[in-house]
């Protein structure tokens, strides 16, 4: 038998404690034993919970506890979670958590430490919830140089971005309709800005990379500023607009992004609608492969978590190097001003001026002052809107 | 390092040794050390290749050279292939394979095998190609139950029908284009019969429910019947035919067939087109996932088995159950004459015939004889069918 702790009882770690239940005779019979939650901590009191018994509120009855070897990590942040985590992997239990703020902030850390202490640390969670992306990227794919990610990583924007095409709704409210069905949260910038994409491709580009990518170096952009006209634009062209985390390499080096794209309809993000996640990878000997999926809600983040626990007992918590990265290395990022990109444009300017300043693009039939740019640099692309005296919207195309 | 042989020199066996030599730096990165071809089993000459002096034509020198611990199986078939792979299992070398007709027809047997010799037998390139499917249902969704799996794992057949939907082609037109183009063989029954679907579904449904699903029980059509205006009619309906392998859990039996269906605009599987595969697994826990990607050719199949090949290096070749199946269990599989489905239908009857024969229906509009019935047993449609004295078209219809 195997006893573990879940470290925050909030929708994820109530999940996981629901599905160790409910499908315990899966899990035994995958796993060849009992998995059983010896300890809950939080710091809240659960004295109706019918399992009230196994509520503490000290980390350290968990870490001085040598009979549990295995930890679920789902309080989320990095304050508490972190201190919490190098405390259980420092006692040599393993930590499986779907803490994308964690991860992407301290994984290197985090990972060192495991690996120091003969234990794992595992994250499969972390992005796009129950979809399977952390195994696939390691093992499936791991004959290939992964030469791109694109992922649609956050169910909120999707979800205000497609009430947008589908129904026309100005961005404030989609907002709106999916704070009222609880999509979005009151303060909704960690989703509506990027945040959480960025986290998530960070995780993924230095997952794939074997090289830490911070989070800072990540240029970001949000789609708040993504009017109904720019989706009607690109609905025109059998486009759609999406926000995209994104991630390649072009001359050996790595670029990453967060950002709305206009995404053609031939790609298969393209028909990735409302709540769903999808991550887009490319591979030097596979090609295209996506892996698709609901990429939040309770259910289907503690479905992975409670598969990354079934796989550290399978494998006795043994660190797993594949799964980690390491420090930030020199010369592995690329410059983003020296990205090269195509963009649409929407702008007050006349075509003359537009084409004064931007030489060939293709106007946008039926939308005055819209245009696909030819592909340039970010620097020259900035220049170029500077010298238009601004415009009202710009947003990068997809390949 | 370590030393491996390739039986099998055809298109997959060739990419295999390509992949193993393009990138020998990111395997070696990731699995530690060096993986080396030491031979290549063929029957046929290779004196001009530049490797010449790795191919040999008798296995039992793989087989007695202690050195090999890991052999690549892609001879296809499941005379010579099966043969050779017990010799390898037997002679305690781990076996990683693309051939799925030899892991639908002798998986329980091979796996028993390796068992008993400590050794592997993995098959992620058996279904999907590229797609990492195989790692995916056994590990990332452990965690459930399947409800479902929804495939579309044959890309020839896909090209067709998405010919046949896209250009208004007739099935023959289509088939001739597809093997114009390489996409279909001289013979196309294996594909446009549904045999090759058949056996990925096999796979995946004895995998998914530990038990052995035999071939010859999975009910099984092609697409050969097929028709432009079964197309046309799809398409009135926002919908699409596709070639589908599912397998199902209801009553907590299990049922699986191959056939077309009619799948509508929501389901993810809709836009999946030309030489494209997907699958849709439905967890208990996660809700539905896809795998996307390309399910055939050199270069993905073999990235698929490399990453096998990877995977036993760093698990130092151990047998692990959960990558495999039973012998079938009684009362596992449900009979397929009781399988619920709702049907649509084409046929030379009246409005008024039809309703007295099928009750409540929902003609397509646009199209006379054409309909979609409420569900009902695959024996009482049979029964229904034959009461209407036959009928033009029978296609299922998704969910």
């Amino acid at each position: 038998m195997t006893k573990m702790a879940i470290m925050g009882y909030g929708v994820v770690g109530g999940g996981v404690h629901d599905i160790v239940k409910k499908n315990a005779d899966t899990i035994r019979e995958k796993i060849g034993e009992e998995l059983e939650v010896k300890y809950i901590l939080d710091i809240r009191d659960f004295d109706n919970h019918p399992d009230k018994h196994l509520f503490v509120k000290d980390a350290d009855i968990i870490a001085n506890d040598s009979e549990v070897t295995l930890v679920t990590e789902a309080m989320g942040g990095a304050t508490f979670a972190y201190e919490y985590t190098k405390k259980m992997l420092m006692a040599g239990k393993s930590v499986v958590t779907s803490n994308k703020e964690l991860v992407s902030k301290k994984g290197t850390e985090l990972f060192r430490l495991a690996e120091e202490n003969g234990v794992s640390y595992m994250f499969e969670a972390s992005v796009g919830g129950g979809i399977p992306i952390i195994r696939p990227l390691v093992n499936c794919l791991a004959a290939n140089h992964i030469q791109s990610i694109y992922g649609i990583m956050n169910g909120t924007t999707n979800y205000i971005l497609t009430k947008m095409f589908k129904e026309n709704q100005s961005f404030e409210d989609a907002l709106s309709d999916a704070q009222k069905l609880g999509y979005a949260e009151a303060d909704p910038t960690a989703d509506v800005e990027g945040y959480d994409t960025m986290r998530k491709i960070s995780i993924l580009t230095s997952l794939a990379s074997g090289n830490e990518l911070d989070d800072d170096k990540i240029p970001r952009e949000g789609i708040t500023k993504i009017t109904a006209e720019d989706v009607a634009c690109a609905e025109s062209m059998n486009s759609g607009v999406k926000l995209i985390g994104y991630s390649k390499v072009e001359d050996g080096k790595i670029t990453a992004r967060v950002c709305p794209m206009i995404i053609p309809e031939d790609c298969p993000l393209y028909s990735v609608e409302d709540v769903f996640n999808a991550i887009l990878v490319n591979g030097d000997m596979v090609g295209d492969v996506m892996m698709y999926g609901r990429g939040a809600g309770k259910e289907a983040t503690a479905s992975a978590i409670v598969g990354d626990l079934m796989d550290v007992v399978r494998h006795k918590g043994k660190f797993d190097k594949n799964f980690s990265w390491e420090g930030e290395k020199n010369n592995v990022f690329f410059n983003p001003e020296d990205e090269e990109n195509v963009f649409f444009v929407r702008c007050d300017a006349s075509k003359d001026e537009v084409i004064k300043v931007f030489g060939n693009v293709e106007f946008t039939e039926g939308f005055e002052g819209a245009f696909v740019t030819e592909k340039m640099t970010e620097k020259a692309f900035s220049e170029k809107v500077e010298a238009l005296g601004g415009v009202l919207s710009k947003i990068r195309v997809y390949k």
